[in-house]
């Protein structure tokens, strides 16, 4: 693999990832009745601290710049107080 | 950089990680009265999971195979396993 490959590919790995969560964290919210459980928000602090970890090793490796990872990072908690909000306003 | 470049840099980062865990970890244990304390098994169970996930991807990447991967993360567990022994029996 060449050097744009790597980088293409541990991005795609990473935002099937971010997407994968965002798709689990919708189904849950529209099945649960409490989406403010305590154990719930600490399942998903458990997914977005992974998918952190993924991202800071790739921006180590220097396969992805911090920036993009950070505003990977921003856009899946901005997508994430959308998806609280309306489901505290049900 | 070539592909056995960026294999010894992902495996660097992780083993160099993996070390950081272990020394936290002992660090720790010796200021610690109780180190079977739930809270603490938390910190290290998020510390080993944060560790996995990078394997994990290092893995999907290509860039390190599977069973290496495992090993990494069940050496570990045999370490803790021996410092928990060690520091119950203090």
């Amino acid at each position: 693999m060449d050097d744009s490959t790597i980088c293409k590919k541990a991005l795609d790995i990473i935002n099937a990832d971010a997407e994968l969560l965002l798709q689990l964290i919708k189904v849950q919210m529209e099945h649960l009745t409490l989406p403010h459980c305590p154990l719930y928000e600490e399942v998903l602090d458990t997914h977005i601290f992974g998918l952190s970890r993924e991202i800071n090793f790739a921006v180590r490796l220097g396969l992805i710049e911090e920036e993009v990872g950070k505003e990977i990072i921003n856009s899946i908690e901005r997508k994430l107080f959308i998806l609280f909000e309306g489901s505290t306003k049900k």
